[in-house]
């Protein structure tokens, strides 16, 4: 196999640090360091910290598979659960220490960086859209038994599953995604 | 009015510094000249500045009111829906840019101090259980729509709006609180 590029090694170190360290709780040494390359090279690289996060964010994003909720191979309400599996088994992997880096950095950098900020934001947006699109499939299909606005259910249960997942980062514990789970049931049948 | 102490101005500048740039995004140095006292009195008051963190914690737990819950002069459904309006107020004061500090030191701080993490952790079971109570009691009143168990949608209530605030600080309004309350209202009569 082809040895990564400098650039890989430094976003795939910066994805493991940042989910350790949150972004302030790490320097660009560290980083530099934990990927195994000079320190000299990040700025061949990357103009900034800022912009390192941006690029391990855009990573992150492809990596929660939100594709999964564009499979029409499964009824809506089981893909729903499904992906909401997915996610709650990726944190497991972590001992649920690591959170949603989404949630991270938003708590984190909502007040310091715009950028950052902008890039959380609209990620968040295209969940909750494909969420929303599999709720109105769900309600088309008579599985879902809320009778609330899919867009305003969606921005729920994301946010609602984002606060799962801080607690189970406090807690280090899945009882909190079980409490999503069960609120989830009583809302989409099948 | 006596002037506050080093140790009161402290607190104070404190909880201001670590609403708006976190824990590791600021400084002993920016706390001190935020609160207007020399850099050297602050090891006079706190060990470290994770100390000051634990005591901005305290304040902070007991200006949220929990007390609310425990007031038996209003009926348990609308006691526990003031409660959450309460808490929207406070964040709409600061357009919802500070978020609550459990969910922000939770998020940056967890696997970095065990010692927050634990009064996070403590702080958040505290508050669920007040939450449970008050829903045990819209139960017994016939008020509580949902059939699941109470601790258990006490905790996913807790962490719902614990998203619902994160996702506020991040869009800088107020509609994922607004999502929150529709779906309240959904589980919770009267």
């Amino acid at each position: 196999m082809p040895r990564p590029s400098v650039r890989e090694q430094l976003v795939e170190a910066a994805a493991d640090c940042f989910q350790e360290r949150g972004f302030n709780g790490i320097g660009v040494q560290e980083i530099t360091r934990t990927a195994g390359v000079p320190k000299g090279s990040f700025y061949n690289h990357f103009p900034s910290k800022e912009a390192l996060a941006v690029e391990v964010m855009n990573r992150y994003a492809v990596a929660r598979r939100p594709d999964m909720l564009e499979d029409r191979t499964l009824a809506p309400a089981p893909r729903l659960r499904a992906h909401f599996r997915f996610l709650a088994e990726d944190l497991e992997r972590f001992d649920f220490a690591r959170g949603c880096l989404f949630g991270n950095f938003g708590a984190e950098l909502s007040t310091q960086s715009a950028e950052v900020r902008g890039q959380v934001e609209a990620a968040l947006e295209n969940w909750t859209a494909k969420v929303t699109a599999v709720l109105e499939e769900c309600r088309a299909a008579g599985t879902l038994k809320s009778t609330l606005d899919s867009a305003s259910l969606a921005n729920f249960l994301v946010n609602a599953w984002e606060g799962a997942v801080l607690r189970s980062k406090v807690t280090r514990s899945r009882q909190s995604l079980d409490d999503f789970f069960a609120l989830f049931d009583s809302l989409v049948d099948g």
